[in-house]
């Protein structure tokens, strides 16, 4: 296996040191090759992802990505250059967030309910799809649009996807998120693919819920979710929301896959690159480990996944809530635990 | 005044009589008209909203509604021919949906965090234009798309309006909510919008957020928001996770304002019409009483809307918490603390 690295700005290269020494305390002698990506080299050169860089980028297995970004870059910059055209350019149509809250972490609900779910949100097309415009910019006629774009053949792998994996689980059920009752063209589309395939998976039950009535549930009883599939954009939002209820950004984790493999997938955790504790040693690695986890059950090493989950599961249980320690100590911990 | 009054569907009814009650307790002898709109009657006879009717609604001072829909209703038919219609058709561009943790209530958040924030959400633009299409329709290369339109003259006006409720909270502050960095068409005519209205309001401070950070906030610090002003969708995501925050979609109230007075403006709760309860007597009406509140509060007459809320904060403070009582009950109750 062969994995590319790009470590990014802020804390990005500081968790990312910690997830590959978990990840060569369970699988040693990985090769990886390291890509210096992000704000700093845009910066440097105002190169945001040289057609070079790809290329060599599509020659490896997997990538690492640790965060990029600075509050000095204007904003959607580094986003379509870079994140969004990786993401679009390496195929990434399956975006998979795990949100499930361990034993022993404090969550923001009370009465700590129960979070264990898996969202699955298309990750190249819907309103991410780069489509709009302006007309009579910068005066008082201004228009600006926005084209959520929807296709059979988009919707329909990243539904398959959730579907085989909602029947992998014990709980078999998939719920639908869109607002299909006001975006109707492209709900109709969506809730079609979502029957049509259902046919295929008998022994799992399928509901749908409008994105507004989701964001009560996730809050008020987000034990009713188990797979959640859903639109780029909605997915945005929902895995934010579904990280806040089980434990924060800091412990979520997700892969971008091109579930097909014809490109290298990539992983990353779903926080940023916090450039206000950016070299204090107390970025928490917890959720590029994760990560890892993901990257390896993708690349097909599950025993090796387990095994980082585990050392997670372990160390959030029993590790001090609100002082974790430090950046290295953490991962120090984790990939002892994973290796043992 | 001239009030009319939409019952609708399911609890609507209910709730809406007590919405009355309390409205004529504080303002005795309002002419009220009803119409018949809804599930009901489009089963009966097909209708959505009849142009005559649309036309005796323009002939009032403001509009109530409870509720509109069933289940037997295919989706998106009430949605888009009735509710949304009566806002476009009345020029609802200012939809304001305060949410406020009242004293006494519990609140899903461990800690009680507090909650006292108004969301400014667009009315009749962005995603909701209803501009979408079809094309190839139920084949496998079926394309779908949904663009949400902006104009200048749309953001400004509920920019201008939020500004403005800022301006006379204590706290002015006020946060866009957006997602600038990528959909950056809207996202730049959104910001410039908010910036040119900011050199008005000197005494306004200004944030910003991305809606999936916004999502993290609403349940980890939701003090940090003052007045939110955002797009139609986001507002329609935002709303209801703000209302699960402080106290549940049962307390929630909305105004579908046209602040240019040319049509009347309508209130109604953030909540569905609930079948599975309608004509138990159990609903409770306090978004609704709410509702007649901001009523109250849009045709000037604030000394009774104010007594409306105080009402709902005596009782709220002393109900019994997951038992308020039944319908009539709490109606009965709020009618004589506001008009004592
Ligand atoms: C940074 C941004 C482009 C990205 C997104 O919107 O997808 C981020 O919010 C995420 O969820 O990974
Ligand atoms: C019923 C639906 C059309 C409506 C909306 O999406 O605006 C509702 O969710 C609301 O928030 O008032």
């Amino acid at each position: 296996m062969k994995l590319a690295v790009i470590p990014g700005d802020g804390i990005g290269p500081e968790v990312v040191a910690e997830g590959l020494k978990v990840l060569d305390g369970v699988v040693p002698g990985i090769e990886t090759n390291s890509y210096d990506l992000g704000a700093a080299r845009w910066h440097r050169t105002g190169e945001l992802l040289p057609d070079s860089v790809l290329r060599e980028l599509r020659a490896h297995d997997a990538i690492l990505l640790g965060a990029v970004g600075d509050p000095t870059v204007p904003s959607g910059i580094l986003e379509r250059g870079l994140l969004l055209r990786l993401r679009f350019e390496l195929d990434h149509h399956v975006n998979l967030r795990p949100a499930r809250l361990y034993p022993g972490v404090p969550g923001p609900l009370a009465g700590e309910k129960a979070v264990d779910l898996v969202v699955l949100r298309e990750g190249t097309e819907g309103p991410y799809a780069g489509n709009g415009g302006l007309l009579r910019k910068d005066t008082p006629q201004e228009i600006a649009t926005e084209v959520s774009v929807n296709t059979y053949f988009g919707i329909e792998r990243v539904v398959r996807d959730a579907f085989a994996r909602a029947a992998a689980r014990p709980r078999k059920h998939l719920t639908l998120v869109h607002k299909t009752n006001v975006l109707t063209h492209a709900g109709q589309l969506w809730s079609r693919v979502v029957e049509e395939v259902s046919m295929e998976y008998p022994d799992v039950s399928v509901s749908y819920e409008h994105v507004d009535a989701a964001m009560i549930h996730l809050v008020t009883d987000p034990a009713r979710f188990d797979i959640i599939v859903t639109d780029n954009l909605f997915g945005d939002i929902i895995t934010d929301l579904a990280a806040a209820v089980s434990g924060g950004i800091g412990l979520a984790a997700s892969g971008n896959l091109d579930v097909s493999r014809t490109n290298p997938s990539m992983f990353e955790p779903v926080h940023g690159s916090a450039p206000d504790i950016a070299g204090s040693g107390t970025a928490d690695p917890t959720a590029t480990v994760l990560s890892v986890a993901l990257l390896l059950d993708h690349v097909g090493m599950t025993d090796a996944a387990r095994r980082v989950e585990a050392a997670v599961a372990f160390d959030l249980a029993t590790r001090q809530a609100g002082s974790p320690g430090r950046t290295q100590a953490i991962g120090d911990r984790l990939a002892a635990l994973a290796s043992s």
